[in-house]
């Protein structure tokens, strides 16, 4: 099953499925409030065209996105990096987030913007201290997240929280998919790729995660209630532009679209903030 | 103007004015619904008693928490650092808060649990880039905030997060103090303490912040809107546990005063979770 948040005329957004040719509302304003409503509808409402659809974040207000750093092996081990222990886990404001096919914003303040392609895991259910099953099961889905990043901002100090969460920065969409659909389950095993203006510029598969899916579920759930909408940015593999020699960063005009094989892409251009 | 967030009977909160001897209700569930509707009643509705209110977090769930690292300048001189460039900035999330009276709650999880005394500041109007008076008129008021911290997981990576937003740690009340009730305004320069089981083991001033509120707002809207009800924590002086030789951390049973001269206190028991 895949589930969208789409944008409707009167400004306001819909939860819908997703369907060959339609798209059937669930009677939720969004996907993330359709994951807490109780019960949740499986039939659904009126029908809106596929055509057309203007993708919102598919969870526009989740309480909490935790992010993940350091997480692909391939990529770790090629920085000259012993696999770590536990997660490196920092967080991103709602406010970051943007549509599927929203324009990005890059701000006048950084001089070093940069993409970081992502498959990010979306809870179903509220979990504290979740293992096994429960952790498995409270896995609503997958989408794709682009968690576009202030380098210089990033750096400023130990902590980086102030790289990673400017405002209309961060694609999330288009679809929530059902882990069922996804190769691998709640482990997908699947193409993760970033193409700027065509070139494909990052390309690894998310079986190669240090700290999978349920781990990471497992390892939050200890600290913090996973509530229904909340996000986990499972982390970014290699060829992102600040490890490259010269550094290549973004700019307006140009256009990202970073893709998860079996969930869609996000496809954006690069606006020039205020 | 002292406004808190109360439990009533019925297991739900009510935002209210303090007054001498009682508490007059202001037409919504929480501070933070308060400050975020348009006009806000002033007059109020029914009263309540003062005596025996319970307080909730005086806002339960802000959209965001954003935590300050390394701003008195004391502290920062006497570990022998150099005054930083740059606000250290991370973040909490709401499952995070509890009342001003409220038990925190020492996970079995960790064996490092420290007090950490704040300032917070509450924000009251919508702001993204703000500068000057607009940066000022911005902060809606005052609260005590005590950013309870596992160390052992703070310092298991570089990030700081998973050290920081345990379920249930971090009181945050008992009210909001409006500025001009507040010596020193929005920049407000009042003692600040910390007692455990009756001994003060932190003790400042609020004007040694190096980075102080309306800097805050500042930087930190520079990047992402600051919403009605959001937190900034402006981080603690000298005096926690993990850096005294040998280090002193927190066990069940004991009783934390976290204490802003003006602001009132967080009394709080800590016991064993589950």
């Amino acid at each position: 099953m895949r589930l969208a948040t789409i944008r409707t005329a009167d400004g306001a957004t819909r939860a819908v499925r997703v369907e060959d040719d339609h798209l059937v509302d669930l009677g939720a304003a969004d996907v993330g409030e359709y994951l807490a409503s109780p019960g949740r509808a499986v039939a659904g409402g009126p029908a809106y065209p596929l055509d057309g659809a203007e993708y919102a974040p598919v969870v526009p207000r989740p309480s909490k996105i935790v992010c993940v750093g350091l997480n692909y092996r391939n990529h770790i081990l090629e920085m000259g990096r012993d696999l770590p222990e536990y997660p490196t886990l920092f967080a991103k404001y709602a406010e970051a987030l943007v549509g599927a096919g929203d324009d990005i914003v890059l701000p006048p303040e950084t001089a070093a913007f940069d993409w970081e392609c992502e498959l990010a895991v979306i809870i179903g259910t509220p979990v504290r201290r979740a293992r096994g099953t429960a952790a498995e099961d409270a896995i609503a889905g997958f989408a794709v997240l682009n968690d576009v990043t202030c380098r210089d901002w990033q750096y400023r100090t130990k902590e980086w929280l102030q790289g990673k969460t400017w405002e209309a920065t961060t694609p999330l969409g288009p679809y929530l998919v059902t882990p069922d659909e996804v190769p691998g389950g709640v482990r997908p095993k699947v193409e993760i790729s970033t193409a700027l203006d065509g070139e494909t510029v990052q390309r690894d598969n998310t079986g190669d995660l240090l700290f999978d899916p349920v781990a990471l579920v497992e390892y939050i759930s200890t600290m913090v209630t996973l509530q229904p909408g909340d996000v986990i940015a499972t982390g970014t593999p290699g060829g992102v532009g600040h490890a490259r020699k010269p550094p290549r960063y973004l700019r307006a005009g140009q256009r990202l679209v970073t893709t998860v094989d079996g969930l869609g892409s996000c496809a954006n251009r690069i606006i020039a903030g205020a």
